[in-house]
Formats: structure tokens, C-alpha cells, sequence
């Protein structure tokens, strides 16, 4: 069994915090202690954790990204988002990360972050907790 | 107890699609559902998920890789393959992924591939799967 | 139940070899075989696995890092470490490792690296195994 969590990203390249959604199906889980592990079963959108306090640090991961990934017309894939399927790799498609006690452990500045580069589009992720 | 996946790379710069081995192994086991964990014992190959269907966007995740960690001799490790090294920090080591019923839950468009970056050579994928 | 390790970071910049620490608490657990987790509750430092017999390795993914993330003063996050946020995100956050019969299953080059980017700190590395 996984649980599944929706996203409706807002425009083509866009973090969305995902950390309260993740959070509520870790409280409500039989499980009290183990991993959480999460999967995107996309090909143009990723997963992070970093500073969900200031959104100046989102900005500048992102501006980043697209400095040395840009979205420019010299790549060979021709649909127009292969800059999204480079980042995807580079960022990641999978997290794992801990809770106890039926919440998240979590450092204090880190959130989860959906990392949409080819939206706005209709997202998921999957999740799987295992006790331990 | 923990599989191995071999594959002989083909060059020093190759992608190679190894969904198919993943999924008999998934298909074979005797637990139905859980994660599926690799893991890479090279530090200069790594592993990624990412389209295998037009197979230019493997090619464009490869162009930037090496425009952005280009194979010239300004590094400090004189072995001729800091790049390799380079890359497979970035791209990763290991990965995580699901499966129900022994199949993956993969995406449509995803497949699981090695990122040979100091090819051509014998390359082992460690699997081991977890019930959840 | 999970384990942290402490790492205290010597200067702003610098990986600092974990995989003694890892092994010693894989070692004395009673769980004989399965998955390592670590994770990293930290947003401007990140954990890789990567060579760890010749030093240069580390020095040219350091040097490589710095040169496509500067720590200049173009971004938008003013704490002077967005640089450090950015590369905590290509870098990754967290590890699955493997082990068999308390031993860390790595390959012959490998060890896993704390990648200090905004030190010098105090830095913790949590950990969890599960039997497999």
C-alpha cells in the first residue's frame, strides 16, 4: 500500500511545499516510527529539502538551476522541456526521511519541497512508510 | 541477502536502461510489496530515473553533464577521470523506488538507468527489497 | 530509535569522511543485515558517497561545485550562504546505504562523505537501519 499526494503547481517552474501534507500522513499512520519514503513518478519534476523559512533561498536555487540548466531551443529532445528532464536528474526523484512518534524529524529550517520545472500541471507523489 | 545486476557499458559516456532487470527481479521475489533499493559500488558511475522512451532526452541530460563537468585536465586527480567522479556525485549513488503486486511503480515515462561516465567496463547494481 | 552522529566541520568548505562512524554503529547493532539510512537535518550541508583513497577526488567535486555555484553576492537570500543552500540540493540531503552481517557493504573506493558548504559548525548526521 502507498499513499498518494496531489499537487497543482501554479506556472512551468515552481517549488511547492509539500511538508504539512507529508506531515499529516505520518500523524495519522499506524506505523509510530521509520522512514518515509517519497517518489515522484514524474520525469520533468523532482524533490528537494531545503529552507522552507525564507523563500529567498527557493529563488535562488531556482535561479540557479536555470542559469546552468537554461531553457534554451540548442537541446536534441524536441518538446520543448528537455531543461525539465535534465533538472529532474539533478535534483532528484525520491526522498527518505525519518519521523518518531508519528512526526516528521525534520531539522529546524527544512521542508519538502515539489520541484515542478514543466507546469503548471496536475502532480503526485508517492509515499511508503516502514517502521524501524 | 542483496541482488546483483551486472551490465558491461558500452563506452566511457553511456546510459544504460535497467528497468527490465529491476522489474524480473521485483517480478521473481517472494515479497509482494515494499521498496526497491539501489545501490551503486562505483564512484565513478551512478544512477538516475528519467525517460526511456525518446532516448534524446538521455542524450541532452548528457550534453549538460558534460558542459557543465567537462572531461579537461585543469583537476588535481590525476587519473584522467575527475569527471566521472564529478558527475556521480551529482547524479547519485542510489536509488529508491516502489513496488505492489511485484511490479515497479514506476511512472509512464520513467526508467531506471546506470550513468557510465568512465566507461567502457564490467558495472554492478547491488538491489535489495524491503516489505512495506 | 535512530542514531546521530556529531561532525564537528573544520573551516566553511569541506568534506569530511563519515564512514568509520557509520560503520562503528552498523557493527554494534544487532540488526545483522538490511539498509543504512542517513540523513542530513541540515540545510547548507549535504552527504555524498564518493573515492575516498585519493584526496583530489574530494578537492576537484569541491572546486567543480565552486565554480558552477560561487559564493558571490548576486543572490537574493542576504544570510551570505544561499550558495550553500544551492549546493546542499545538488548534493542531497540523505543516503541509503547497504550492510551484510554488520558490515557495511561498500564499494573498494567509497566512503560517505558530511559536505560541509557553510561551517565551520557543529553538524549532526541521524541514522536509521532496517533489516533486510
Amino acid at each position: 500500500m502507498y499513499y498518494t499526494i496531489k499537487v497543482t503547481t501554479p506556472k512551468r517552474i515552481a517549488f511547492v511545499d509539500i511538508t504539512k501534507k507529508v506531515e499529516e500522513i505520518v500523524n495519522k499512520s499506524e506505523i509510530d516510527s521509520g522512514i518515509c519514503c517519497l517518489y515522484v513518478p514524474h520525469t520533468t519534476c523532482g524533490i528537494t529539502i531545503n529552507e522552507n523559512y525564507d523563500p529567498s533561498v527557493i529563488n535562488d536555487i531556482n535561479n540557479t538551476l536555470n542559469r546552468l540548466v537554461p531553457s534554451n531551443n540548442f537541446y536534441t529532445h524536441t518538446e520543448g522541456n528537455a531543461d525539465a528532464h535534465i533538472k529532474t536528474s539533478l535534483i532528484n526523484s525520491f526522498a527518505v526521511i525519518f519521523f518518531e512518534n508519528k512526526k516528521l524529524i525534520l531539522g529546524t529550517w527544512q521542508g519538502i519541497f515539489l520541484c515542478e520545472f514543466d507546469g503548471p500541471r496536475e502532480r503526485k507523489i508517492y509515499l511508503k512508510l516502514i517502521a524501524a
